[in-house]
């Protein structure tokens, strides 16, 4: 049974990977997340009115909030399918539950990759075989390699705390590169740990998580059928379960909003095409919801995104971007900062654009607008626009 | 006194251009459009809230409705430059009127160009006097060359038709290239006519040309703090005032629809970086806003703009954009067409790929939506996604 040499895992997950040659062969494009025992699961999925089969397979199978399997693959959405992706989705979790001896009620599909193409059912059955024989023999990392599209690399974190005087262990990996946008998470991520934790407490923990991370990152503003968070927990760790009076509930949530946000970090980082990593951080806006409409108009912005790729210190746009976010601020009150360089006072040039110039040069950048208006703020991530993210989204099919 | 040869332009309206090395020597980069007589005048301007001077000055005095000429520069765009900005913009208009010996307050400034600079006034005031002696040496098309930034050619379009029997003329300008997007309007535009409107009647007739026309046409989803739409109507024809009963009201309607129409396409067409024209027309859309925002969602979706860039018919990137654009539609009822293939049937694959993806091989395309919902629809233009926009962005200030 190989693990990890880095990364931890929960008590009881096994894990395996295999090659179904779903949109071309010579690479493991299926993989399982199977718990010893049933688990408890949540899961927030993408807001996009056109989900695919299998995310609203998994919003329905949810409501009873047990799970035992995941299968995810890559390679095909089994978006756009109609009726037929349902019935695709099914024979595999069906064909997989007979393998597992469980029942396929306790099976989550999740699928990346093309959209609008017949799921080829022919070759991913003689692969769940393979799933099934062959649990154990591979880590959480590999699955994390599996469910890769354009990532250029696998996204793996993991925490460790007592609970009960029990280390327990959390870990999650994820999917992104492109496609990633407000409103929901990266295109798949998975969480697992053996803490126990009570539905109600894990589904407000989830969900208070993914909306300071994965809600709060974006590359190009486009956003997926597929989008998928899944949070298993399968108590194997034999604590009382965790609620919101618990005295680990607070590290526990900590753990959970690290991992959720070094994963939508690593999401960013990692963004189609992208050479530098950009925080955008609005300050002292008259509402959360200014703070955010603020940030993600320039996180949003192509024209804001080339001149950092372009090493241009070209304050001028994010003003722009500012002034058509439906934020309400003061245009004379606004300061902008590119890391610790002011900009703009007051709204108008600070004389510094030399200085930004060389700070524009690192990889990763911090833009901070001080509204000077209220105490509220936000931060978006997000990363520069290149002609590689035109390259790669030109001949993502062909 | 010099005319173009291919465009006829209204009587009465005179043209010059000059170098005032802006942002840096060696082409016109200032010029002066002048009625003989005081005009009526109307306009549109950008909805961003953070306004460039020249805008906010306009806005204020365009409540009289009267003008009598436009000075309007490209290399500066005199935004973000707080109370200077207002009294550059005012030193300009003061040296102009003394040179023309009329008011002040009969000259509207525009600017377009760099953000957060302050205007080089020393630079600009010689030349105001270069414009004012030498009007009348230019044409209408030397103004549409004097205001272009990254536009790579020059914009212009004429109407003529009869009204009281006899022939006035419409003739329209326009710049673009980039940060065009919904809301407004090109960046600049000046349409001037002898044909004498009531002021009234010619404020509704250019809102409901714009919104048809500058209102729906996106480059990249950005929004500039200059977009200005300004039209002039001098009389000079000598016709009674048209209103909204004259006889001449719909074809003169129709003639401004037809300028601005056209003139907003060949700002698409010059897209920075743009290799091809899409036109996305949604059909039997519920209302005519779930029309519109499904057709801004797959307009401004980088996903498909590089897709199509790239000749491959994605189409699920297409539903994936309707999906998150907040338009109300039935998924399994919808179709998507590009030029005459209709790819998607129902919601799902109609096997047309091979076909669509030859189709995209043209310079122009037409992607059509119909949702068999109802009777309303939409039609915006917009380009393609390439790597020559994020060059011309990346490098845009250096």
């Amino acid at each position: 049974m190989k693990k990890s040499n880095n990364i931890k895992t929960p008590k009881g997950f096994l894990f395996s990977t295999a090659e179904a040659a779903i949109k071309k062969p010579g690479r493991r494009d299926i993989a399982l997340i199977f718990s010893e025992v049933p688990s408890e699961i949540t899961g927030t999925f993408t807001t996009n009115t056109v989900k695919a089969a299998p995310v609203r397979i998994c919003m329905q199978k949810i409501k009873n909030g047990i799970g035992q399997a995941i299968v995810v693959n890559s390679g095909n959405a089994n978006a756009c399918t109609g009726k037929q992706g349902i019935k695709d989705a099914n024979a595999i979790i069906s064909n997989i539950a007979k393998q597992l001896k469980i029942s396929s009620a306790l099976i989550y599909p999740c699928s990346t990759g093309v959209i609008g193409m017949p799921m080829p059912v022919q070759r991913i059955l003689p692969a769940a075989k393979i799933l099934a024989d062959n649990l154990g023999s591979n880590s959480f990392e590999d699955i994390a390699g599996a469910i890769m599209t354009t990532d250029t690399f696998p996204k793996i974190t993991s925490r460790r705390l007592k609970v009960d005087g029990k280390a327990g262990t959390i870990s999650g990996i994820c999917k992104g590169a492109g496609m990633i946008a407000p409103n929901m998470a990266t295109m798949l991520c998975f969480i697992i740990t053996d803490i126990a934790i009570e539905p109600k407490t894990m589904t407000s923990m989830l969900k208070k998580s993914v909306m300071k991370s994965f809600n709060r990152i974006t590359i190009d503003g486009d956003m997926s059928t597929n989008d998928t968070v899944l949070f298993m927990a399968n108590g194997m760790l034999g604590n009382k379960p965790v609620n919101h009076l618990s005295g680990s509930f607070s590290l526990l949530q900590k753990a959970l909003d690290e991992i959720t946000y070094e994963l939508s970090r690593l999401v960013v980082k990692d963004g189609e095409g992208a050479t530098k990593f950009v925080e955008v951080i609005i300050k002292n806006a008259g509402s959360e919801s200014d703070a955010e409409k603020a940030a993600f108009a320039i996180a949003n912005s192509s024209l804001v995104k080339t001149a950092i790729y372009g090493n241009d210190a070209n304050w001028g746009r994010i003003m722009a971007a500012l002034g058509h976010s439906g934020a309400r601020f003061n245009e004379g009150k606004t300061d902008i900062y590119f890391n610790n360089i002011k900009v703009v006072k007051n709204g108008i040039a600070n004389n510094k654009d030399k200085e930004a110039t060389e700070a524009l040069k690192a990889k990763d950048l911090k833009i901070t607008v001080d509204f000077h208006a209220g105490r509220s703020s936000a931060k978006v991530l997000t990363c520069d626009l290149t002609e590689a993210y035109i390259r790669i989204n030109a001949e993502y099919r062909t």
